[in-house]
């Protein structure tokens, strides 16, 4: 990810610099270069200045910026300036505007205001693409392009006459006929069957729960749809400028986008984050969204793109984050695979609806306490620059399918309790409480390199797939399975037994009854001996070859198996049929990893997080004190402190409240 | 209701037969006999397979599915298909589809997507009917027909033009002209003359509250025009096949269709009916609303057309039934007057929005606990088949009237906390509790039979019913009205003195200020002695004749009568001021019922329901214990237990959790 | 505000005769004059019977009506009838229907169904207006005009394509170019640059947050729209009849219009106010909302056009007014200026939305306890007709400003929960409490007179202002400013460091950062040694020049400044960067009036509110007990007692639960 031959972090931000008059640009290149800022991305919004009217580009202030920015030794990502499309092409071609599933045509002012499957819009985008293209493929300014900007964060649907027919299109790419439409769909449930392909709509309003298959194959056309403009323009890119990385801007563990797909057409995996400094829990949740960012390329470190200084805008109430808590955030992000730090936005605006998101610079300039951070943070990345390109390895995958995430959140289900989000966090959270390095995987990959793989609430999942899976476990892999896997295929059709045969087989369990748990109560289960209780699902299950582990204690399944273990080929397979609470359920993944060998970078306190990445020139221990007091951690090998000048660290470390430390190891080979 | 010269009670499901190859049919047939089945619903959802392009039909698969259920011995009550229009006709005629009071016409792919004013659905779905009674009006396996599916569920009005030209059409039949309806409507209000009748429209979306006199309208109007959707095909039915009954099934106590009126155009009445597992007073809720059905016509056996095997799949949480709750709850309609029991569905689907809907062959097959309760069930009919076509005799008369509960539930009333399935379900508790048997009643019917009648919140009375009630009092009847009582009249315009002059003689009471009840908050009662409190509602009562029976013992009200009975001619008319809480109600009821000899049942513990039935075979115990424990009952007689093999029981009878018992006494006389 | 040469308060309600045949006119006209009206509020709603169809005028009727009421001695408030267009009007021009931001036209039926910005409601409008002035100008009856009604209280936008093109024609008079929008709107940013005025629409349904200085003009064209409705009819009205006073019924603290504006355009300010007899402090809102009616014209007298009698119709629950509550809650409006009490309405409705709301002649008529009620109060009134026109001087004022309200209040702001309502109501409760008697004033208008301004939150402040108020203090006055204030100029524009500049050397503070404080959560704070807490809002303050008063004592703040005081010039200026809890504001408060020797009007107990109100015929203290208990008031100087028949008061005076005394005291001297 290096822009240079030295290795170096990426550091720096959104610069708007067209909210500034010129004279302002200088000063900020010069801060940039006080603050150590290396790379900016430039232009996401600037179509209205680059193409005031249709055909007529005005490219010399931009020429101007970037000449500056290069002199001062400052990289550019640069937009296709995309995001927001100019008021003179939604009022030439109004249809560019998005329509709500209620019919409303969405009105020009905020951002992002374009229907996906405008044709217009589109060949507007990829008009300007060139043009900045050709203009800028050799600017020694550009390191990188910026494609559009967090697609789908307020449109990820739209339900006009154009989208329909691109639906339509996409249905028949898929289906070939109607026939087989109807057949994946189920039409006859309802009476829904259509007679021709040209009958079938978006899944607008309607008067009751719509078709569950429409529904999906609706959200992996619009996945589509938006990844279609991204192409659109990327292949623009790739055709004038080849040698140029490009990149879009993702966010984090986003459910309208599969990001797998998405992933595969970038160059640099880049994400905005902007966990909230009033959840007492946001670290967790956002380690875990890094680590999905460093899976979606397969190790490949990632660029976090956007993060705030300080509070954000946008939510109800934002709260700001106390000194020491943007450097230690920053931090993560690096551990868990980031090889650049950006923000958003270098200098805070004047006006608009993000003039009160914190930025690098803040409206009270230097003097605030915001700009010795980012000052700090800049020295920070400096004496981290050895960290570049380092790589993780891990035992555990957790398995991440948008198919069946959209299935699962489907409505018409035995509960409409269970967000995949949600899921994962609760499960992740033991993982990162136990220092255990996680990857995230798709289903259908090959898994022999981990140890552990768990499938929380996998509900879609089509026979091939299951077949890989239980091939891991013959193999000899351990899979922990949540409850409400296996349910249906790839159309939402139910498995025979509602549940996956091959799945069946290889937990040896059938399920009876899914068994919801009323809002507001819980069910006790006794894991192996431990207490514990279960709240939003149960089942009754029937095991077939699978040893019962847990065991329902209260309520009408009382004494039956809720938690089971089968040995299946050389390896098991749990089942976990309800919402264990967070004690028991990281009693039941302490169980098994200790069975599958997977194990922790490091025993830390509660509160510190721990990860390993390496290169050619060490192994780097990151530790994170996400507490409010101080903790000892105890080492695995001496170590050079690079966040402290360079100190040797022995056998412990004592981090302060919110305080990071980044140790080269000096025995790469104490610590997994 | 039985279908056989012999008497037997129905049992079955719908069978959605086209949602599998043919080659499962044979398999469901020969599952259904062995569980007992000799009804099923089919082809509610067929419309698109029946007539796949306009005006062509194929009954081929029909023909098969009728002819393999005949062989089995298996009837048929056969739909006319039109619960959801097939896609081709929405797509010729988009004005086929409903339109929400903010103009947005929904959209094909759920179900019920008709516009219930729509002429050109009423023409196809009339020629439809037409070639299926021709068709079908001699097959041997036809035993009913079943007219759309549970009108109203979703779309129970629409806002289209043709709506409106409907609804103008409705009002100059109901007013003659448009003088009439200003006068009516009170439209000196607000200014809101109308000039023209073509000037009235539906009350879409408006900047402030409506007229609730056009509220008013609308709703009767919105009733009226499922119904002549209704009657459309009924007529067509009973042209071609006179001798076949018809139905449409019904939602218990639903508020948009004024049931009474329906029922009158029904043979059969039938119902469906959900309860929630999880709500532990559903059993005395659907209790009451299939006191409704039994009263719809009279008494007339009714049949349970829809119902739960388990689980439901819209609700946001769906709890399943534990064993042997669907045969208590199956065994509770019976109590009610049902001579059937039915489900939804028998054969749990793979595909569509209700796939997670348990069924009487549930996903895992034979294996599922599920199916032995079917098979267990179906036993339990067949040992009851003598109680079929009993008859119940109630002392007790609840009045309900749409126009009153639509009313009653308009805006810009003294409190929006009036909601009168609660005030009925309130007051239906004491009821239930004391096995006291409750027959529906309009309020202008009959009512000399009843021993007691009771009002709750009998908001718009015309001055004729007003006189109605007033005469059964005076003949010696007793009556109790509960609060916002005879408010209006007819056209929601209120009465002099906002309290009809009729009920204010009965009465005894003037009325000189509602006084609502602030949410979370209470006012002390004595009722006769015994403290205990209201909610929601009370009023500054002033007697003129009437005794004061309980009083406020707090807030600004101290002291003033709260619940007042008067002498009026040879009977006693109760007023009820202010939302009882249940014990008091319940002390207050027990004392007008000992006064008016409305005797129960039997005393039984307090989860057991017992009621009655009698015909020409015997009389019928049932009793229900609907509680955890077992519970005891002492018997009025001796008699023979139906459901545990013809066993005698004589003094008492043990019931344990969740355990009904159907006894035929040895003396029928013993208990009313 | 009298009507006669003598002086008379105005007592009186709406009278909407036309709901009644014209044989109840005459009892109705003879019950005033028993209860002691002299003015009724007359044709609100009556357009569509005085032009039944378009161009033909009936005005007989209400030639019949206002003779019969002259003849009875009674004025009238004559409406311009406009509230409610025809249907006829909307059928034939249903562009005169107002459009919502998701473009739903909204339906006749209800009222004040229009678009502000429809000529054609224009034109037909001042039409209607001119028959009635030239009619009616000389009728003896007529004593003003009431133009519309409650402008804004249903229908505050539209977004129809006339309402858009209104919206350019302000914008284009505002800017004059689209390159002076661009920039007042900060258009580079989000990339919504336009090109042309053309091109700008009003703020639709959009993807993501609007412009904010889009939205804040919206605010403003929205208020100025309605605001030439009511200039429309005026004009005809002073054209015609230039001798009569012209009105509109504002209602209290209204956040949609900017009443300042308005009032400059009234001859008279009049309210409509109806405060919640469930909401145990609506009293103290309410009184704050009358100081604002009291400011509005600089101390003129002003008329309470509309309060309920008892209940209202429209909340949800609708709380009756116990006895005596109606008696206090009138004084009260005297007590702060009103000369006239009037009521909706004079008899209660058969029909409509509003039936069920109070009247001063109740549903049950003249046995009504409200009817005597209605008679006491009438009584009152003539006892205190020597207050009629009585002023009142106020050493604190509270500074308000619409612009202001409407910045706070857009989106995207650090915190979504400071609402200006809330906020003021918040720091008045303290000053009333204090019997502190309050004025509103403008934030740029000259505050010499007062010893001490408050600024709470006054988040809009442009330069020109922050200049006026700095001088206040440096010329000796005492100014308080809230949090979040100065923060932008009038384009919603950030201040340089976010804070005015100006503002910033006033109080002698740069702010870090906001520091908003989450849901749930409270901060401590000491306030000159006493404890305290904060909520909602918390700022990390940088003193410059002021000393710290009050300092965070928990969280991430603790220890610094909360709450700063700075000498500036002759005077002094407070900042209180926190939403401090009532009794720390309330210290701090004390404190500040202490300092600038503000007076409060006597010390009484915490229910009792006192005002004086003066004129040539004495000095008049106002006692108001609000509580349920009795309270013994301590008087400045002997008095007579106006409300008891004069009866002399001495040195103390007991007031029973929810009892006035209005005394004209002897000295008038004694207290402020």
């Amino acid at each position: 990810m290096t822009l240079t031959r030295d290795p170096a972090l990426l550091y720096g931000g959104d610069y708007n610099a067209e909210q500034w008059p010129e004279s302002v640009w200088l000063e900020d290149a010069r801060l940039m270069r006080e603050a150590g800022v290396n790379l900016v991305t430039v232009g996401v919004f600037s179509w209205a200045l680059l193409e005031p009217r249709p055909g007529c580009y005005d490219f010399g202030w931009l020429d101007r910026l970037l000449d500056l920015l290069h002199e001062h030794g400052i990289a550019v990502d640069l937009a296709t300036a995309t995001a927001a499309p100019p008021a003179w092409l939604v009022r030439q071609h109004p249809d560019v505007l998005p329509v709500t599933a209620e019919g409303v045509r969405l009105e020009f002012g905020s951002r992002q205001h374009f229907c996906p499957s405008s044709q217009t819009f589109r060949e507007y985008a990829a008009e300007l693409t060139g043009q900045l293209a050709r203009r800028y493929a050799e600017h020694p300014a550009v390191a990188m392009w910026h494609v559009g900007n967090e697609y789908g964060d307020h449109v990820t649907e739209c339900f006009c006459p154009r989208s329909a027919e691109d639906f339509r299109a996409w249905l028949t790419e898929r289906y070939g006929d109607v026939d087989a439409l109807n057949e994946a769909w189920g039409t006859t449930f309802w009476g829904q069957r259509y007679g021709d392909l040209a009958e079938v709509e978006p899944p607008r309003l309607a008067p009751a729960p719509p078709n569950p298959a429409q529904s999906l194959d609706w959200r992996r056309f619009c996945s589509d749809a938006l990844l279609a403009c991204y192409e659109n323009e990327k292949a623009v890119l790739d055709d004038i400028c080849p040698g140029l990385r490009v990149t879009t801007n993702f966010m984090g563990l986003f459910g309208a986008l599969d990001y797998w797909q998405w992933a595969a057409h970038e160059d640099v995996v880049s994400n905005d984050a902007y966990p909230d400094p009033n959840d007492p829990e946001a670290h967790v949740a956002i380690a875990m969204s890094y680590d999905l960012m460093r899976s979606l390329r397969h190790g490949q470190p990632w660029l976090l793109l956007e993060s705030a200084p300080s509070a954000v805008s946008w939510r109800d109430v934002n709260v700001p984050k106390p000194p020491g808590l943007r450097r230690l955030w920053s931090m993560q992000a690096l551990a868990h695979g980031a090889d650049g730090i950006m923000f958003f936005q270098w200098r805070a605006s004047r006006s608009g609806a993000e003039k009160f998101h914190s930025a690098m610079l803040p409206h009270r300039g230097t003097r605030a306490r915001g700009w010795t951070e980012t000052v700090g943070l800049g020295a920070d990345l400096q004496s981290l620059a050895e960290v570049t390109d380092g790589r993780s390895a891990a035992d555990v995958a957790v398995l991440l399918d948008w198919d069946s995430w959209w299935g699962l959140e489907l409505t018409d289900h035995p509960s409409q309790r269970l967000h995949l989000k949600e899921i994962l966090t609760h499960w992740y959270h033991p993982l990162w409480t136990a220092n255990l390095m996680v990857d995230f995987a798709r289903p259908d990959a090959d898994l022999d390199a981990y140890r552990l793989v768990l499938a929380p609430s996998l509900y879609l999942l089509p026979d091939a797939t299951a077949t890989t899976l239980a091939g891991y476990v013959e193999r000899g892999g351990h899979l922990v399975v949540g409850c409400f896997s296996g349910i249906v295929d790839e159309h939402d059709r139910a498995h025979p037994g509602a549940l996956s045969p091959q799945l069946q087989r290889c937990l040896g369990i059938e399920v009876d009854e899914w068994w919801p748990v009323a809002d507001g109560t819980a069910v006790s289960v006794d894991c192996h001996g431990t207490p514990g209780h279960a709240t939003t699902w149960s089942e009754w299950l029937e095991p077939t070859t699978a040893d019962t582990w847990g065991t329902y204690a209260s309520g009408h399944l009382d004494g039956r198996a809720a938690v089971t273990r089968n040995r299946h080929g050389a390896g098991s397979a749990w089942y976990v049929s309800c919402q264990l609470d967070r004690p028991s359920l990281a009693h039941l993944l302490e169980r098994v990893a200790d069975e599958a060998d997977a194990r922790p970078v490091l025993a830390t306190p509660p509160a510190v997080e721990a990860t390993l990445r390496r290169n050619d020139r060490g192994t780097y221990l990151f530790l994170l004190n996400h507490g409010e007091s101080p903790a000892e951690v105890t080492l695995p090998a001496p170590g050079t402190d690079l966040l402290d000048r360079g100190r040797e660290a022995l056998h412990t470390l004592t981090l302060g409240p919110r305080q990071p430390a980044v140790l080269r190891l000096d025995d790469r080979k104490t610590c997994r």
